[in-house]
């Protein structure tokens, strides 16, 4: 029986070969994933992101812990965690994650969690991530929590994978005139104050509302009484700022209705669609960008390539004019 | 006159016009930037990262008064500090930032201070600070301090483009199993414990040179009488631990001798060429598959793509299939 089969089958053993083949972008593995796609785009993907020490991890588990409690509709909800560390081209922190983790979720079958660090590059990882979460969506998880570390680039560009994206922040973390980043508060869904029986809790929660207006000056009126934070039908999406304690689950039931909400809020608005189109047409992109550069290096000669290298390396010419004459049409192309 | 010309006769007019049609990648920008490039490669590009709440812009900004107060040879050094805000899609942090910097560093003429926030994909980003940095070095400035907000994938594709990494942590920041992270630590040259007039500076410090020796198992024994930290010329390069407390500028003339010792380094291993060819390559790649996108898109037809598009997001094909079909000779080739 094919790993396909075995996958949509619900064997655990099959989805963990997959994901290592996925991951170490094997070519068995995109087999794989091209026999998969077609039961792809059902469940909800959840990132969360934030700045470490905000107790991200601590609220990830303890939120997968709470929805395979409550079920969606008749039947338990399935899990699937993937954590993503951009910042680590080594397995070794991603490991000791893990092993946090399993000691907290130990022995539930309904949850699967999944490490990733970096593979050579930014978009190679994201690509690497949107892979494994292709493979838990057509396994059948409802749910995949896509956590970060920190909270730049690399983190936003991964949070665009999401439907619904959750920022942690904690008490004491907003005093730095850096530490909660306007580009931080576009992407998020759903805001929430991770430690909440830490001291400086309502300057925090101050902070993100006055930034949440800035960021969304026209809403101010309606973020004054904020009739919509609880209405997931409105045209407008505010997003609320939740309390929590995670070491305590405190809090953990109210962000899993706001997640919900976030989700319905989604489908009534077409901005489930929305945000399927531009991922799928974010990744086409990313896999075109790489496999031109491919196949325009097995094509070019290398002696034409490394006579532009030399030149470059030498700064006769400046990099821009390096690519205008590798792509120009008597030099790269000449070998076709 | 033209731009190029006004800048290597020492313009700051000039040079503020070209960084602005560099980084918004105006066609002028680039001209007058091939026209620099053959005066480029003479600066030392020193990398800042590290977390917010270290004190890191502090630290630049006496840095970089150190190194304007201290000359290189018989004249007086220029400076120019690059910040760099991945995870802003604002200037407003930036400006504001700039706002602070200003006040400290207002009226020397032979400092130049440029912010720039994310400006599309990481890769842009990582493209047009590059271009940036050469446009200072073609300049004649003689340092140029890359400062780089938070310490994920961004933030290591940044700080490649220097020829020296500090890596600020402040005590505190590292009780966090996330804080300190392996990967941060392998691209560091120089690790700088700022605020080091905090409580807890023993234990930052402790695990820092455990970490290091971790990262660097075979060099332990040489790690624990340490004999190469001071020596520029050993063969392998121990990162040094420094502690400043930037605000009273204690420690600042240390680092600036650990950054100089590191360049000495760099020079007489042959490290210098290596980051210098590893850079420009790096650079040539980033821009060969953003050109040979746009190229692919602007050949293929847009009925076919549009075609390959629509069986994607209705999730007939996999985005690695529809990069198959579009590439295949007889879809996006056809236009040629």
């Amino acid at each position: 029986m094919n790993l396909a089969q075995s996958i949509l089958e619900g064997s655990r053993l099959a989805l963990a070969r997959t994901l290592s083949l996925v991951e170490n972008d094997q070519p068995e593995g995109q087999a794989v994933l091209s026999a998969l796609f077609p039961y792809t785009g059902r469940a909800h993907l959840v990132g969360v992101t934030g700045a470490p020490g905000t107790g991200k991890s601590s609220l990830v588990n303890q939120l997968a812990r709470h929805l395979r409690r409550t079920p969606d509709g008749d039947k338990p909800r399935r899990v699937a965690i993937v954590a993503v560390d951009p910042s680590s081209p080594f397995t070794g922190g991603a490991i000791l994650g893990d092993r946090i983790r399993m000691r907290d979720l130990a022995g539930d079958p309904g949850v699967f969690i999944r490490s990733m660090a970096t593979r050579g590059s930014l978009g190679g990882l994201a690509a690497a991530t949107a892979s494994v979460v292709q493979v838990f969506d057509a396994a059948g998880y409802e749910m995949v929590l896509i956590e970060t570390v920190g909270a730049g680039q690399a983190e936003i560009e991964i949070a665009r994978l999401a439907h619904t994206t959750l920022v942690v922040e904690a008490p004491g973390m907003g005093d730095d005139i850096q530490a909660i980043k306007a580009g931080i508060l576009e992407i998020a869904d759903v805001l929430v104050i991770n430690k909440a029986d830490y001291p400086g809790v309502e300057n925090t929660e101050r902070a993100l509302r006055s930034m949440l207006e800035l960021a969304h000056p026209v809403r101010r009126p309606s973020l004054a009484d904020a009739p919509h934070e609880d209405d997931p039908d409105a045209p407008i999406w505010i997003p609320p700022i939740l309390r929590t304690v995670a070491t305590e689950t405190t809090g953990i039931p109210e962000l899993a209705a706001a997640i919900q909400r976030h989700r319905q809020h989604l489908e009534s608005t077409g901005g489930w669609q929305q945000r399927e189109h531009e991922r799928l047409v974010a990744e086409l992109h990313i896999l075109l960008r790489e496999s031109l550069l491919q196949r325009w290096m097995a094509e070019v000669g290398s002696a034409a390539y490394q006579q532009v290298l030399d030149s470059l390396l030498s700064r006769q010419i400046s990099p821009r004019q390096a690519v205008q004459q590798l792509l120009a049409p008597d030099t790269g192309e000449k070998a076709r």
